[in-house]
């Protein structure tokens, strides 16, 4: 879906400073002191309208969660939803994955969640993709040693696309499931998945850093 | 299914001089010999009753197919399918796979087809699934650097695990398909996979060791 450019969503974002990092660059290497302890930091690259995320922080308090998504017209949505609630272990902020190595320290996040990502299915824009090479070099930078890479979706070409770029790229895949929804597992759903999963399989992977 | 033992089985394999390899053993490191030419091999483990090998080895008539098979019951089905044919280049043997090396030079075999191997869907008996560590050490072995050993199933369970366990051993995936018969490719099928393809996906992989 092509998005619209919702009218002073920047502003309505930056109103929000319980929750929303204005400047997250400022934070490399010192999220520690963003969220007052040392708890462990969990990414979700693509947050979109916010609910794995906001599930996810109300679930494991004891987790930090920071989220990024590029557009701030989805972003918005996601603060409306949490407005009128305090829960400090959740920041989000709008940018480009590219930039996460400029906002965290080699090591600094602890798991990284991809949720139904776009798919980007034409062969030329391959590059896009949240698994391509490119993107994983950045995951692997920031990643700790010992973390996870979580990926969720429901596009067939862009799990087999995922499986193939993660392996090739020498990461080790676990808990794949090729219908999650079939399985007794705890699972917080976004959105799309809740509409999605009704019509086809929901694919899932893990990658970890070889040792 | 428990097969049946059908009397006479091995008696009706050794008779079988053109296909049937009595002691496959003797020929590790001289398979050339005994297809009387250079052309790579291509090693199916566990053909059941054929379909698969035998349209690979009609379709490709410059690559030297050997067949692997445990059960004598069932590997007689196959020769039976082709005791009036001659396929110069199809060899068929009964054994277990745990015997490969035995059977084959370091780097003989050029590919490894695995053909809905049996699920094993209990953990304890996880040990016995042919893409199991057991047998990847085994295959490793035995493959040319340049070969990859391909898989089908409709077992979820099963393609989980294997990709799972090629990933823990430091395999490449590429290929990856988690619906085949959605996919417009060249493609032989086994008897079992015409009845299970109506339903419900089929999954491939294709691992290679990395360089």
């Amino acid at each position: 879906m092509r998005l619209r450019k919702i009218k002073g969503a920047r502003e309505a974002l930056e109103e929000n400073k319980y929750y929303f990092i204005s400047h997250p660059e400022e934070n490399k290497g010192k999220w520690s002191e963003v969220f007052k302890n040392n708890n462990p930091i969990h990414l979700e690259v693509g947050c979109g309208k916010g609910n794995f995320i906001i599930g996810m922080a109300k679930a494991f308090p004891e987790i930090n969660f920071v989220a990024i998504e590029k557009f701030e017209s989805v972003l918005i949505r996601a603060l409306e939803k949490i407005e009128n609630e305090e829960i400090p272990n959740l920041k989000i902020m709008n940018g480009d994955a590219l930039t996460l190595c400029d906002i965290f320290e080699a090591g600094e996040v602890f798991n990284i969640y991809l949720n139904f990502s776009d798919p980007w299915p034409k062969s030329r824009h391959a590059k896009r993709r949240l698994t391509y090479k490119t993107f994983l070099d950045i995951y692997r930078n920031i990643l700790n040693d010992d973390g996870a890479i979580m990926q969720k979706t429901d596009n067939k070409s862009l799990f087999e696309f995922s499986i193939e770029s993660f392996s090739e790229d020498n990461w080790v895949l676990s808990n794949i499931s090729v219908d999650l929804h079939s399985e007794d597992v705890f699972n917080i759903m976004t959105e799309y998945e809740v509409k999605k999963s009704k019509l086809g399989p929901i694919y899932r992977l893990e990658a970890r850093k070889r040792r």
